[in-house]
């Protein structure tokens, strides 16, 4: 029989995460499987985990509307409690907020590390082109709800938490800068105040659910970007969950990947260990701290 | 009985007509029914219509690779025996080889019309970028496909030959420049060669087959361009079969192009009568020539 310690502290958490959800909802049961994942999984380094409510509303397609997705966000990013701003998941929502949300951010928004992936990628496109210096592509949250999600979430915690090397895609960790995007996502925020400077990085592309015609047409888009072909190089991550077409399209994705490539000029750098699934890694954007 | 007439001469054509693929094939049957449904149509004032061999080609998605759809398009644009060259469908590729077979144009291909919608949108956007007098959004002969869809030829193929108003947009018979495209092929030549200069253009948008949250991602990035909002307006014209999601948007169609105009300052100035379907009218770009 164990007594309670009357002079232990409670612990302290070694980070503090506000997750909120800029595109599509998440439900109460995740928020709390995520919270009992991470204190189970780190222990006395665990971080204590603040779920915005935003994140379980519902209006129409979107997590809440415009407005409360807007105001979560900027919440968490401008408070200085906060170490990191995780996004619940994705799901198209985040760009109808991105530009507004950014012209309300404060000096402590710039502190803190913004992590996700998918469609996210318009706010993390949009901060790395303001010059915050912790923008990073990973795991998030709904991961969890994939089979052997944990995985995912637990490398994504990790760095977040302890900036562990073995959350890293193994090509970020040398030397040289780095940006990841969905390509769909990325093509949809050229040309706004949301494209972030691109030259000299590495440009790792991952999507999902696309026809190959269309991930085709992207590609054209994409690599007939001035700033994109400014790159050091195109990674091409996975491409998953690829729709069957009434006609085979007569190419793979990688074949498309080096056909955009060479005609823009861009070196194609071969395959980064991105994509919608539990293998994702972490990407984070620009030069590698150490 | 009927004798031939020795000293009639073979009636000459209207006006000559090259068809080409630059996305996917037509087959056989089609050029033929096209050809007959034209000497019908128009008796007298029947077009010839020169269906090029490229149309049949398959090679994976497309008609013909690459080089194939690009030799025909440019063959058809510089020979100066013909007065127009029509898209004989859509489907996927034309980007592919716009830029390279624009840079081939000679004299003779400034002065036909070039008629086509959808995909083809690609290289009538790069011609009317390039200054081309006489591009138009319109039917194409993969339209006679649809139930209904001789209204439609019939009705491309009347501009072609006569410029008969009765073929218009209503919209379009009014003072100023027009420009129409389907909205996720606009989107992708956004920052290409390819983006014409739409500066005092009522801007006509339709789309076909994109779930409602695609569309408000591509008018997301259509209404972020400097270009696309030095627009006199957008009109929407129809977006048809739109797939069911796993939930509801929230907004319809209309709701969304207003949206986007609002926040981008843009005027939206309500329907345009083209879409994919039988009704789709003919927009020439840029100011009505009388």
């Amino acid at each position: 029989m164990h007594f309670k310690d009357a002079n232990a502290e409670p612990m302290a958490p070694s980070i503090r995460i506000a997750v909120v959800a800029p595109g599509t909802r998440i439900d109460e049961a995740l928020a709390e499987r995520l919270q009992k994942f991470a204190a189970d999984t780190f222990l006395d380094r665990a971080p204590e985990i603040v779920v915005h409510p935003q994140c379980f509303l519902s209006a129409g397609h979107f997590a809440g509307d415009d407005a409360a997705r807007l105001r979560a966000f900027v919440e968490a990013a401008n408070d200085p409690s906060f170490d990191a701003v995780w996004f619940a998941r994705g799901g198209y929502g985040a760009c109808r907020i991105a530009e507004a949300a950014l012209a309300e951010l404060n000096g402590a928004s710039r502190l803190k590390t913004y992590l996700g992936y998918s469609d996210n990628g318009a706010i993390l496109g949009g901060l790395y082109a303001r010059g915050y210096a912790n923008i990073v592509h990973g795991p998030i949250p709904v991961d969890l709800t994939r089979a052997g999600g944990e995985a995912a979430v637990k490398r994504a915690l990790a760095w977040l938490i302890d900036r562990a090397p073995e959350s890293l895609e193994l090509g970020a960790m040398f030397d040289g800068k780095h940006a990841a995007f969905n390509i769909t996502v990325l093509q949809s925020i050229l040309g706004t105040s949301l494209e972030p400077d691109l030259s000299g990085h590495v440009l790792m592309l991952e999507d999902v659910g696309e026809y190959l015609y269309r991930l085709d047409r992207a590609l054209f888009a994409i690599t007939s970007s001035a700033n994109v072909r400014s790159v050091k190089g195109i990674k091409l991550g996975r491409i998953s969950d690829i729709p069957e077409n009434d006609k085979p399209f007569g190419a793979t994705e990688e074949e498309i990947a080096r056909y955009w490539c060479a005609k823009a000029g861009i070196v194609y750098l071969d395959r980064a260990d991105i994509g919608h699934d539990v293998e994702n890694k972490v990407v984070p954007f620009g030069a590698l701290k150490r």
